[in-house]
């Protein structure tokens, strides 16, 4: 009988959980969603049948079925030996995954303010599990923590300095599990070690980020207090002028009101006006919607931008990597962005670039190109069932 | 008795009057401050007594006070050929300069809601030369207009759309002048024509911009909606994480005063604590104090990633360019900046920037640098002036 691992990763109504064995090797996922709704649905990845949920079912609900259901198809058949979470903000409190003890669940409330949308229903799914099995080891693995190692020019905002002193208020920096995968992951793919690997990973997802890695650190990234900041998003808007708050202000619209839209209305979604999703807005741009057109052109712009930007804390680069579902899956978006770098002297191979480096090792540059470009599969969960495992046999 | 051109530029609180002979050489500058209040104040650059102004006098009240005394002082002895203003909101209406009349009042104050700060003191201080000159041609310059070139994907912020086609939220740009004059004036420099020109420009100044220009055209620029984007300045913070305001709002700061602060205690004066004024940072940084210290890294980093970002609009680079107080006169902004840029092969020849490129016909880059760096000095009221000659004459 296998030992294995439990990964949760608890959203604002929805929620993911996956079984690892020994090896690492995913035995199953499920998932919940519209937790706290009338129509609150479970599955596990395929299964045709749901789990069955109460109306209403919220995250500590969810779980506990979820988890009998891998009981009951005897997918997990004891106790796991770890149970991972991921946690969105660890704020400057951790600079690595952490067991979960009562100062740990204290110090992640306490960056509550900094995502009041996240900590608490990551907590909430602590506190489950915790009820659920009270005698596993339980592991934060924070979104943050990886981009603990930026130098203060790079986190600071040019604000009164009693807005950091007091308030927190700096570049944090989100998707360190993905972005830290991505040196480790780059590091074996180009026959180095993670500590002399210097990349550029764009993280291209729903949400996205940058981060500039340098000898495996990371050293600046785009998202900054918040997940809004930065490149452009499937709803988010990324970067905007900060004076656009008082230039709504004097139309009625308050700073909550403009945080909502840029958050949920904004992105690919409202420059097309039709979609957030990559693959639609492809569609729609080959059948000539211009707004849609326009949408990925703003958004590959941007991007080749951020990339320019990272330039700024890197010494060496040996690799530019894409990851995350349109960084993995849209040739489109990698040859669109990649137009835009020919100062940096970055090309892409087409071929390659098309087949998104399955052939290749990853590679999908020309041969001639200053730097490699890679593509590379994210797997934050097999992160976080790493960091679960390690901490809990130390 | 020579032709001569004034050049008027009015801010919120103060004005600045310059005159030009027909060959383009300043003859004399005029300043007056504190406008509006008790304390208002007027005199000629070079010339001792002050210029008398009565106890709250306005912008007309100083121009006229201010033409008088040039005309007392046989300055000028005759009207001038033509008056040029600098405004600096001109929106999508104008790309160029543009000669004052009706309609075009009319359209400089549709463009007030986009710098309510701003625009309405230009347009004083245009109605205040028509009644003092009331048959002289007047030419309105607007900050903005060099920027009309830039592509859609630079210029459009990811929101909905409707925030564009409404109210005109995009990227304005704003220091056109300046970043116009330099790429004429490194063009001549570099021995080429600007139409064939392709340059990187920073104005650092109290406020500061960077301009991707190719071929002669802007094609991407730091400030967007309004003078508040992009990099650090004296005493404003440029980008910040748009989720700032609504974390702010959660500790009962409002739009109105976050943009307060962000404008007016920000930048490199919220960092140090202590000073907006590069040269007293500096000497601060000198004498141990690690506020200013820091304020001059960030200024330069995010002036470094600003530089990379800009490449993204380039296929090729002929120079980097710094101009404005700051990139002028500071050494050593210049090469803390150009450490963050090895990356990109930009390389700085010490002896050359300590000497701010003044006997090296502006370069300050080291032999092998991959692309040349230039100090040229701006002069946004030459522009003006010319621009004025121009469309008088026309």
């Amino acid at each position: 009988m296998e030992d294995t691992i439990l990964v949760v990763n608890c959203g604002s109504s929805s929620l993911k959980l996956a079984l690892f064995d020994q090896n690492y090797n995913k035995i199953a996922s499920a998932l919940a969603e519209r937790l706290n709704n009338t129509d609150a649905f479970a599955r596990i990845k395929n299964v045709d049948d749901p789990v069955v949920l109460s109306a209403n079912a919220d995250h500590k609900q969810a779980l506990a079925a979820l988890v009998n259901a891998f009981r009951e198809r005897q997918l997990m058949t004891r106790d796991p030996i770890a149970i991972g979470h991921r946690v969105v903000h660890g704020g400057e409190t951790f600079r690595e995954a952490s067991p979960i003890d009562d100062a740990t669940i204290a110090a992640i409330e306490s960056c509550s303010s900094l995502a009041p949308l996240h900590n608490p229903v990551n907590l909430a799914g602590i506190q489950a599990m915790q009820a659920l099995f009270p005698t596993i080891t339980q592991v934060a693995v924070f979104d943050t923590a990886y981009h603990q190692t930026l130098p203060e020019r790079a986190f600071r905002y040019a604000l009164p300095d009693h807005y950091y002193r007091d308030w927190g208020v700096r570049r944090y920096g989100f998707h360190g599990t993905s972005h830290y995968y991505m040196a480790h992951e780059a590091s074996l793919l180009l026959d180095k070690t993670p500590a002399t690997t210097s990349i550029i990973s764009a993280h291209l997802g729903n949400g996205c980020s940058i981060t500039a890695i340098r000898d495996g650190l990371s050293v600046d990234t785009s998202m900054g207090l918040t997940p809004l900041e930065g490149l452009v998003m499937g709803t988010r808007s990324g970067d905007v002028d900060p004076g656009l708050f008082d230039f709504l202000a004097a139309r009625g619209i308050s700073a909550r009101e403009a945080h909502r839209v840029l958050n949920n209305e904004s992105g690919l979604l409202g420059l097309s006006g039709q979609t957030n999703d990559m693959r639609s807005l492809c569609d729609l741009a080959d059948h000539g919607h211009e707004p849609s057109q326009l949408a990925i052109e703003v958004f590959c712009f941007r991007l080749a931008r951020y990339i320019g930007a990272m330039t700024a804390s890197l010494s060496r680069l040996d690799a530019l990597v894409f990851t995350g579902g349109i960084g993995e899956n849209s040739a489109r978006i990698r040859r669109e962005t990649a137009k835009h770098l020919c100062l940096l002297g970055i090309e892409l191979d087409s071929d390659l670039n098309r087949d998104h480096g399955r052939w290749s090792d990853g590679r999908i540059n020309a041969a001639d190109s200053r730097y490699p470009v890679l593509v590379i599969p994210t797997n934050e969960e097999l992160v976080i069932a790493r960091e679960a495992a390690r901490l809990a046999t130390n």
